[in-house]
Parts: structure tokens; C-alpha cells; sequence
């Protein structure tokens, strides 16, 4: 395989700023306050990972990636979303994300709670949008996939159960897994599927992919894991050690770092087996399967 | 017009509260606080007038009430979500709501986050629900009209408007009618109209019954705004002159009590006037209406 990721990131990361600086509305509409902080934080140098795989599963579902842009920039509003109310004083209380100050240091935190909140209804707006050019059955799958993913059995009770893991000695590492794919593993997974199922794929292929999501989700997040304990601040743009400082559950934690690099690399290799069923449309996918794990941020 | 709304209501209520005890996750599955968070302020004696609206929109619109039941559960969700966020330290930092201690006084202001986050997401996996009785078209233009209600032209950002508006001593009528329209006005009309447009409505009757909507906005705000001045703190379950206390933009602080009294009225005879295109069926809106100036909480 020879596949320019760089490239292929590049471009696509170009397309979803675009769409949502369209999409986000305006800085001088009232309240502007909240349209500034909104936008800070969604512009704030983000990987657009989520947007990514959605692209890349509608492509290698068979569509066109114009399909899936308003569902690309969703994901995204509702990952910034919970970034912004993650790292509010009374949950994981961080002052930096990707090297800029957070939301609530700029704006304070009834807005940046308000400004959260505005992007995970926005997010279900900009779905509802697919329906310009893909049928009503498959946008509406796709509202329940992403809605499922975001709540209580997805991101949100993730972050619940993240919490409250901190300073369990003898946590055990299905648990920790448990709440990797939620907090992580399911709405990477949702934006990946979300992305096929808007343009048709289903059976065999689609279950493909959806291993294919759940091993690269891993993968993704003992990455992060990782990367807290041995990743250059600069990069990363936040102080590293902040999972030790916090007691949370991680891979490193329970498994110590070498064996966890091998579980990151072992996911890897899976979700590149996982798509054995397609040909080369699928290389998108296979280089990013390598990023998860390559990546310095 | 000889209409039992005390029964009518009473009815609804025990429809709404036994569907919402179905689709709300259990609180013996995990995380289990954050359920029980999210069932505790939800099941906190509501008066679930928006999912009563949503259900005589539906019956006024000529459709069975049992199509629009998962509508009427996500509204009452989603304004759940605004009363937890709304209630925190960092917005109105209320300790008491429907005579109960608020949700982050029982459970944290981490949880009470969380939970309101996933209220909101539960609310958009709810109206997906009606596409097991609705046409998906109807349903995709509901999601759309809620999230809209819902975000930052309409509850959230009437929510920062209203923040912002406090101690403004020249705020003008219409600065505050507009707030209100956003804060309150916007999730009231859409449940009617969302209730209305899942069993077919459209065409003039339907602009009739957003004009009942903006209508009943208005009335019911107003009386918000009087009894917090005027109202029984006992059946009010909050302290009173909480707006005067955080100098709030309303009607009453702009036009005095009785001219806001006389201007609720109006709007409810408007309401009223509105519904003419309508026979019997509309029996319930009527009383509704004249609720809205009548309640004493």
C-alpha cells in the first residue's frame, strides 16, 4: 500500500473547516458571545479525526463524500462539545487544550456550559442536513447511531464512569476497556459507520467495518493513554502526567506501558485484517489504522 | 366551550411519565448514578405542558396521540436539561427547584452536567422513535425544528440573552420580548407544531396553530416573570423575586405589573382567536391557553 495520509488528511481536514464555518453560526448574530465560543473552541486545532472517518466510510462505502459533510462537521460539534464541558472546573478542570487556553478560561463557565450544549443541538440539525442528498431511512438511522453513541451508553456515561474510576487500585482491565469504548470508542466508531450508512453499505461489509471501528477505537485510546506518559507536551499541547496526577484508569496503569503498546499495535493489525473484504478504497482506512498508533498528538 | 383540562392533563401526565419510566435507562445498569441523576430531576413533579402540547398538536392535527408519545418525551427531556444547566453555581446557582434541592446540590455539579448532557442526546434518540408510526420525512423535519428550538437561536441562546440582559437599566420591550421568544417561546411552539407535523398537518392550519404557539410563548412567559413577583412560594416550590434579586430583563421590570397582566391576557385571547380555523378538536388548546395566565406554578 502507498497511500499519502498526510495528503489525504490535509485535504479533507480543508473541506470539513470550511463546511462548518458555514455551518456555525455567525460572531455578529446574537448572543455573539456565544457564536465567539462556540467557534473557539471548534477552530481551536483540532485533528478532525471524527470527520475523517466519516468521510472515509462513506467512501468506502461506495458514495460520494459531499454526502456525508453535514454529518462529518456534527461529529465534530459534538467531540468540541465534550471537550469544553470535560475540561470545565467542575469535571476534569483543565486550563489548556491544544496549546490555547479552555473554553471556560476565555469565556467563563456559564458560557462555555451554554456553549456545549449549543453544539450538541446544532450537531443533530447539521445530520437532519444529509437529507439533501441521501435518503430519509439511512439520515435517520444514522440520528439514532449518533445520538446512542453521544448519551448515557455512549460518550457522555464514558466520561461518568471515567470519573469515577479515579484511585480504584484493583480496577480490572475489562473495566477500564468498558470505559474506553464508551468515552471514546463509540462515537469514533458511530462517525465511521455513520458515514457508510448514509450512503447504503450494510451486511457483511458493514459488520466488516464495524470491526474494523471497534479495534481502531482501541487502539486510539491506549494510544492517548500512552501519550499522557511518554508524548511531547509541545505536540500535544497540554502538560502530560495528568492521568497519573488523577489516578484514572488506564491501559498503562493496570497493564504497565510496554504491554500496552503491544495491545495498540495487536488492535492495529486487527482492524487492518477487518478489512480484508475490501480493495483498494479501503486504504484510507489502513493508513489511518497505523496513524492511531503513529501519532505524536 | 365546556372542557375538563384538570382531567385532561391529569391523563396526559400519567401517559408521559409511564412512557418516560420506560425509555429512560435503568437505574440498576451503568453508570447508575448518572441515571438516577437524570431520573430524579426529570421525575421531580414537572407539569409537562410541552409533551402536552406535543400531544394536542398531534390531536388537533387529526392523528392519534400514541404516534407523537416518544415526541412528548423527548421535549420534556430536553427542557430537563435546561432547568439542570440552568440551575448550576455558574448560571443561576438556584439550590431549589419544584420545592426539591436541584440536581448538582443532590449529586455534584460533575453529574449534574453529565446529566444534563445526556438528557439532551436521549432527546434526539427518542424522536427518531416516532418513525415507527410517523412518515420519516415528518420526523426528520421534527429533528430539525427541535434542535433549532433547542440551540442557539432559540433556548440556549435566549438562556446566555437573559444572562447577559441582567442589570441592563434601558433594555427595551422588544429586547426582552426577543429574549423570551428564545428562552421559552421557541421549545413551547415547536413541541405544539412538532406534534402537529408528525400526523400531517400543514398548509394554513398549521400557520394558525404557530401563531397559537408564538401566543401561549408570550402568556406564559409573562406569568413566569408575575408569579415570581406575585406567586405562593409553597406551590411556586421556589422562593419568589428571584428575577428582581438578579435584576432580570422582564416584563413586569419594564412595563410594570398590571400593564404585564393585561399583556398576558391579550396574548391568551389572541391564542384563542387564533385557533378559529379549528372546531371542537381544539378544545384543549382553548384551555390551554387560559391556563397559561390562570396556573399559580
Amino acid at each position: 500500500m502507498n497511500f499519502d495520509l498526510k495528503h489525504y488528511i490535509q485535504q479533507r481536514r480543508e473541506t470539513v473547516d470550511r463546511a462548518l464555518d458555514g455551518y456555525l453560526p455567525p460572531t455578529d448574530q446574537p448572543p455573539e458571545t456565544l457564536h465567539c465560543a462556540m467557534r473557539y473552541s471548534l477552530f481551536c486545532g483540532g485533528k478532525r479525526l471524527r470527520p475523517i472517518l466519516v468521510l472515509a466510510g462513506a467512501e468506502v462505502g461506495g458514495g460520494g463524500e459531499s454526502v456525508a459533510v453535514p454529518l462529518a462537521c456534527a461529529v465534530e460539534c459534538i467531540h468540541t462539545f465534550s471537550l469544553i464541558h470535560d475540561d470545565l472546573p467542575a469535571i476534569d478542570n483543565d486550563d489548556l487544550r491544544r496549546g490555547q487556553p479552555t473554553n471556560h478560561k476565555v469565556y467563563g463557565e456559564a458560557i462555555a456550559i451554554l456553549a456545549g450544549d449549543a453544539l450538541l443541538a446544532l450537531a443533530f440539525e447539521l445530520i437532519e442536513r444529509c437529507r439533501e442528498s441521501a435518503p430519509s431511512d439511512a439520515v435517520l438511522d444514522v440520528i439514532s447511531m449518533i445520538a446512542k453513541a453521544s448519551g448515557t451508553f455512549g460518550m457522555v456515561g464514558g466520561q461518568v464512569a471515567d470519573i469515577q474510576s479515579e484511585h480504584i487500585d484493583d480496577i480490572s482491565i475489562e473495566a477500564v476497556r468498558a470505559i474506553h469504548e464508551r468515552k471514546t470508542g463509540a462515537l469514533l466508531a458511530a462517525s465511521l459507520l455513520g458515514g457508510a450508512r448514509l450512503v447504503g453499505l450494510s451486511g457483511a461489509p458493514y459488520d466488516a467495518l464495524a470491526e474494523y471501528g471497534r479495534q481502531i477505537g482501541l487502539a486510539f485510546q491506549i494510544t492517548d493513554d500512552l501519550l499522557d506518559i511518554e508524548g511531547d507536551p509541545e505536540l500535544l499541547g497540554k502538560p502530560v502526567g495528568s492521568d497519573e496526577k488523577n489516578d484514572k484508569a488506564t491501559y498503562p496503569k493496570v497493564l504497565g506501558v510496554d504491554r500496552s503498546w503491544q495491545i495498540a499495535r495487536d488492535a492495529t493489525q486487527a482492524a487492518i485484517s477487518a478489512l480484508t473484504p475490501f480493495g483498494p478504497e479501503a486504504d484510507p482506512l489502513r493508513a489511518l489504522a497505523l496513524y492511531m498508533v503513529e501519532r505524536d498528538s
